[in-house]
């Protein structure tokens, strides 16, 4: 067993101790973020910070940085506050890592890499058409975190596209079914083998499988 | 092709509507939080509102609910500033699901479920032993969302411990090697299977597996 103490993360390469600092919290939602400027550029950007805030109201985060390749991301999503949420599927994972490229001001990474935008009803941001699983987030709080130059964007889920298939009967979108897939660390994408669904937990009764 | 709007949220009901939120974000990291409160009860909860958030400084954030099970959490690390955040295996991933019934006060998680509370060197709180990669974090930030009722605690990670074999040259953690497991929805675990590891991204060259 290694351990690693925390004067030690000053003196790692800037990569490694990113590597090791992205995969130490386990695996993670990874998703394409799309949005729109205020002079109709398109961008889409890879993202794996995003997480569950609440449920009622329907509330979720996603952790930016200022000074990177997803500054398009930000500076649309300040300015037009509508941002679409769309899963990944192993048929495009190549294409949704690529987002993470520098393109230029203006580029459309949609067109770059070879995805498709999807227009619905009147939001304002474009879906990944390529995407089974999908959602439209209105932005509602920006928390800027001093402790090291990133902010929190919290959004409020508005809209969500979802086949019929994989939605059960209460509620639970099964998103292995439709072939959403995850990440570990920065750069490593992986399928999934369900286990098990479990019960709710109660202390005077064992966990069952459902 | 199912299309649910906001308002529709309003009039789920509750369980669904928490069904259908939680699961819509994709894959999510799931960790055992343990801590320990000022007079030394040790509280052990399952987590899945983990996410990264810088890598210099060492920096991850969670969601903790005041009003819920995990309440227990929030008072420890708010006294004793001290967590430990260890991953789950698929051994005892019924374990770590029973950490979230509704115990007394005063009641280790540890105790009911049957995991062992391990200390290592002076770190306040107890880490999982079962688990076979952990780290353990300081609270470093609380931020509320007046809009739940939810706080974001950020912790810096002071240490962390991971078997040498798992720890590739660069710094990435084979996490699935490593046996942890990842969760869609409240309930639902699943195992991963590599699909792939990408090269950095550039916008004149295309993606390589590594």
């Amino acid at each position: 067993m290694k351990h690693i103490k925390t004067n030690e993360f000053l003196q790692m390469e800037r990569n490694y101790r990113a590597n090791l600092i992205n995969s130490i919290g386990g695996f993670k939602s990874v998703v394409l973020i799309g949005t729109k400027s205020t002079i109709g550029n398109e961008n889409l950007a890879v993202f794996s910070s995003l997480f569950h805030l609440g449920a009622d109201p329907a509330l979720c985060g996603i952790v930016v940085r200022p000074c990177d390749e997803k500054q398009n991301t930000l500076g649309n999503i300040v300015q037009n506050k509508h941002y679409t949420i769309n899963h990944i599927l192993s048929d495009f994972f190549k294409q949704a890592h690529q987002t993470s490229a520098k393109y230029l001001e203006g580029e459309s990474e949609f067109e770059k890499v070879g995805l498709t935008t999807q227009f619905i009803d009147d939001f304002q941001a474009p879906f990944v058409k390529e995407s089974v699983i999908k959602f439209g987030c209105e932005l509602v709080q920006k928390m800027d975190i001093e402790l090291n130059g990133t902010s929190i964007l919290i959004g409020k889920i508005v809209s969500v596209l979802v086949p019929e298939d994989v939605l059960l009967e209460d509620g639970f979108i099964d998103i292995e079914r439709a072939g959403s897939i995850t990440l570990s660390g920065l750069d490593t994408y992986h399928r999934t083998q369900k286990i098990a669904r479990l019960s709710y937990a109660k202390t005077d009764r064992s966990i069952q499988e459902l």
